[in-house]
């Protein structure tokens, strides 16, 4: 079995109040045994959970279960596209405009030469067809040679990492608030001047290499993130 | 030499820019040799450095030396307040209120006893003596035994480690953004209907006990957050 496998497993326990007598997870041991893995695949499942802030260990006392629900929210860390963020959802894209240029001007956010060539996509996230995030992303035609509409209007990081076979590694991400221009407030079906909540990515392939440059403009009223923060 | 201390000294480095030619982290021998220290040492201070997002390993290649700057940006893993968060800058708060009561209506979110004592802190956060946020913070009696203004028109977090020696474990957050209210506005120097970038905290120790709950509602053109995701 996959640790992976195992930690999924171990979520939707969790998520069903399976452990909420304890409030502790098993034993390594005890998870051994019962799901017949290996020591190395029980812990690197639980690392994964604790990871995500599902399981926190307690000194002495095992690995505590979190009780936190924060359904509905996008997760800050390790963002990996709206489509796996919203399970039960629908979640799709109305393409607002695709095309090729050159770099220039968002050069030095790309790290790239002005010349290089660039994928430009804009799009708006629905989310259960109802507006959610207007976004803008570039991306660098060396690692994403071909983009079509097609392609757009769906999930561009599984078609990147399923299709294209990239590692993504990591991603800067930064998050404000801005007041919305009528154009934007429009798409979003708010009114000029209301809130957003904008969150700038540059996201790096596994070799370190930046492929990606994204603004996102989410509906205030509907997203929300959450972080699960060390304070160790 | 502990491996925090490490850290910081490469962190330092970092940001003169010392390893700007090679791009790279020197290798763990290497570093063994230079700092005396032992390889755990080093180990650790490089797991510390790469989960801050300062190094990434990159496969076969060492570690690659990070050059993003975001100076003047909150981190938003492990905040540990403000004043840690703004080296060089003063940082100082304006007490609003502060009292002694039963948490009534918070008990859900403290994940207390209706009658559980707390204290009830609202505070004007100033960064370099201009208006930054306005934070409201419950900490409960049970784990702060005791909170007087003077210590909370100062670092909170500071005397909670420092002074009552608790260890804090992890928070929750919840990020978003709203419209400014008229008194909200007026104490950050904004106007009604303005957007605020609004955190929500729930602090627990390293015992997994919550023991404080926290919302800020940040002066959104002075605040920024930043983070660090991981997308593999």
């Amino acid at each position: 079995m996959k640790y992976r496998e195992l930690a999924k497993i171990l979520k939707v326990e969790i998520d069903r109040g399976k452990y909420r007598d304890t409030g502790k997870l098993p034993t390594e041991p005890e998870l051994m045994e019962q799901f017949g893995a290996t020591r190395y695949c029980v812990r690197n499942a639980i690392a994964l959970l604790a990871e995500l802030g599902d399981v926190y260990p307690v000194q002495g006392s095992g690995m505590f279960v979190r009780e936190n629900r924060r359904e509905g929210c996008l997760n800050i860390n390790g963002t990996r596209g709206m489509t796996s963020e919203f399970p039960g959802h629908s979640v799709s894209s109305k393409l607002i405009k695709l095309e090729q240029r050159e770099a220039g001007a968002d050069s030095a956010r790309l790290k790239c030469a002005a010349d290089a060539k660039v994928y430009s996509v804009s799009r708006l996230r629905l989310l259960d067809d109802e507006p959610f995030a207007i976004e803008y992303a570039l991306y660098l035609k060396e690692f994403v040679p071909y983009l079509s509409e097609e392609i757009a209007s769906g999930s561009i990081y599984a078609y990147i990492r399923e299709d294209l076979g990239l590692s993504t590694g990591f991603a800067d991400k930064l998050i404000y608030a801005r007041e919305l221009d009528y154009g934007r407030a429009d798409l979003l079906g708010l009114s000029a001047g209301d809130p957003a909540l904008v969150v700038e990515d540059d996201a790096y392939l596994a070799s370190g290499r930046m492929f990606n440059a994204g603004t996102v403009y989410y509906h205030y009223k509907k997203a929300t993130f959450f972080n699960f923060a060390d304070l160790k």
